[in-house]
């Protein structure tokens, strides 16, 4: 059989019947018209999207590729490798194949009849030598920095975007309620964590979580125990763990768990792209009183939260609000990392990727809007002993919120 | 209890107990001495190290930090974060919190004398915007590529580091021998897939695979059973599989196994950042014959490649025999992929990274060496009915090789 003929049949086939959900076309146009009236205000001619998860939101592929988008005219998705798969999944009419990004000035030519004056570029995430080819390709052309627009335009999402975070949520959802049966005396963190990931991959879960960095790494075995929980590590959180050697020093480690300490598990599921994040309190036998009053502080301060989300609320005035909540409630020095290493966030956008606007933060003084996604993660943390924390995938709705991980909120004790 | 005093004394014993190996100081110096030697033939004064698997093999941490290495002097580690932690992971002297890039020059100054004339920064993989902002920051600096020179030098492994892929090969050998009792008909490639990452966890494996790349992707469930095996995705591999979704197109889906079709598992390991990668095929019930002879000739090609592998074997060469191979024994078409999408590589470099360097592929005329280490992967694909692979990761020695996943390679039947 020929491959192509196969693609275009059997392996369409087959990824629907196995949920393949592709982006429909009324959805894409919906997305590059936001994007090109911000465009517009930049004064960019074109947009030459390089990194993975803007390709996918503007063409519905996640394949080895690149998208120009012109403000007027035609998108054309271009594509590396696999152009017949793309060509199944992408609404998009123009996706031709390639070799080599030597070919791009003439690929754009053919359509669109000449080459872009201005041309965006993801620049906070595109590595300097690619930046440098390009402009030898380009050798007219004035490049901007387009990821202010993709970043300003993806933080609001769709109905079809909530709907797949939605199931996202689902998925840890069954995760935590199967975790009580899974979670034993006398078990590493590490190998609880496995379990859960292992758990949480039947259902569908994708696995790797995504984080517009260089070096920032996401992983869902954040499992900590004791005083695990109170080592700071090098993710800007307020606690990373122990992690399993100077090489991945943060989430679970082989430390065997232990009766009544503080179990924390953060725990990400990723569902056609969409991430949901929760955190979750779990102990064997009754977790000691100072963890228990501590958790409950942080309830408090996650509620807290909830009750100011609206569209209109001042992103940067929640947070400063909860730094007072935490210090009448009596955790100012413990709450959102130990003493001097206090993170300065206390929610973070979420979508595509772990760290899309907003930012409830220090410094992020901005309306929250409709639409808009984030994980809001009060946590108290006791160095030397162990932390404690709580944290749920919020939708800003018209006139309030939406919980997209509801999940009850008890620890979970085994 | 202080923070800082319990990372200085509980935390390390912690770490220590649960097998943690800090890089010691005679094989920091070693890479500093041969990266020096690099730097020097190039005319680079200074390297800011930035990436994150750069910064662990020379200076023994992955917080988040940067490393100024000057040709002359000692280094600077500067930790955004988490300093304390920083100081009994690196074997390093001279270790530096800091909050921001714009301390840079005065830290370097201060730490120096005066500013590099020349700068190496790692261009391939440094984001445009951060470039930006180091010209800004050292006006009179003239910046270099600094990526050929740390991969040349990270090509060849020390025995620590060819201990530490030992040690991932072990944890492959032990999850291997356990799949088969894992695999059970009925299960989904994804369901199984997450099972054997459970298995790896608890060893002690890493559970990230990293690659040297913005867009390309590393994840340890690549498990293709029948169809799934011949189709081909965004990786420049022979074939990627379903995945789950247009998010995440490769690896194992949530197709249900079936008896007698090939079932493919390729699954890397890594333990201290260091990585495995083998790939081994597995059935329910016999496997179809066709199936059977498609293996048994990436069987001889893999032993032929071994075959050739000592220090100064040409690197293209080995490669180009494995075509001529492939075609004898009748798989001309579908060797490296479906027709038309044949890959053009038989190995690949692996340690920190799964793309480093030497590749044994087209175009990459250059000789073996001691202490290179390399994932050799025949595969042979069926468009719409599977593929079958043989991989083992294997050292260059003085006068051969050595098989660093040392497993039997008869096809696991259950």
């Amino acid at each position: 059989m020929r491959y192509k003929d196969w693609v275009r049949g059997e392996l369409e086939e087959l990824s629907k019947s196995l949920g393949f959900r592709y982006i429909p076309k009324e959805e894409l146009e919906n997305r590059l018209t936001r994007l090109r009236r911000g465009m517009e205000e930049e004064g960019m001619e074109a947009f030459l999207v390089v990194q993975k998860m803007d390709c996918y939101y503007l063409s519905g592929i996640t394949q080895d590729g690149l998208l120009f988008v012109p403000l007027e005219g035609k998108p054309l998705l271009m594509v590396r490798r696999e152009v017949e798969r793309a060509r199944v999944e992408s609404p998009l009419e123009e996706v031709l194949g390639f070799k080599s990004v030597r070919e791009l000035p003439s690929l754009i030519r053919a359509h669109w009849g000449r080459l872009p004056q201005t041309l965006g570029l993801e620049l906070d995430v595109l590595p300097v030598r690619d930046y440098f080819r390009y402009q030898d390709l380009f050798p007219d052309t004035r490049f901007m920095d387009a990821s202010p627009v993709i970043r300003d335009i993806r933080k609001i999402k769709s109905p079809f975007e909530i709907d797949l975070m939605r199931v996202a949520g689902d998925i840890g959802k069954n995760v935590y309620q199967e975790a009580r049966e899974i979670l034993k005396e006398g078990m590493t963190e590490i190998q609880f964590g496995g379990l859960l990931e292992a758990a949480a991959k039947r259902y569908g879960h994708e696995g790797l979580l995504r984080v517009r960095s260089l070096n920032y790494e996401a992983y869902t075995w954040h499992v900590l125990s004791g005083p695990s929980g109170g080592i700071v590590s090098q993710s800007d959180s307020p606690m990373g763990g122990l992690g399993l050697s100077p090489a991945f020093p943060v989430g679970a480690s082989l430390r065997v768990m232990r009766a009544h300490e503080p179990i924390l598990v953060d725990f990400g599921t990723c569902y056609h792209g969409y991430q949901a994040d929760e955190t979750r309190m779990f102990s064997i036998g009754e977790m000691d009183k100072k963890f228990i009053d501590a958790y409950n502080a942080c309830r408090e301060i996650h509620d807290a939260v909830l009750e100011e989300t609206r569209p209109g609320a001042d992103c940067e005035a929640i947070f400063q609000k909860t730094l007072r909540l935490a210090e009448q409630l009596g955790y100012g020095g413990s709450y959102l990392g130990p003493p001097g290493l206090q993170t300065r966030f206390i929610a973070h956008g979420i979508g595509l990727e772990l760290n899309e606007f907003p930012f409830l933060a220090q410094g992020q003084s901005y309306p929250l809007e409709e639409g808009m996604t984030f994980a809001v993660e009060p946590k108290i943390v006791f160095p030397g002993e162990g932390s404690v924390g709580l944290e749920n995938t919020v939708l800003v709705t018209r006139d309030g919120y939406e919980i997209l991980t509801p999940l009850e909120q008890d620890i979970f004790q085994v």
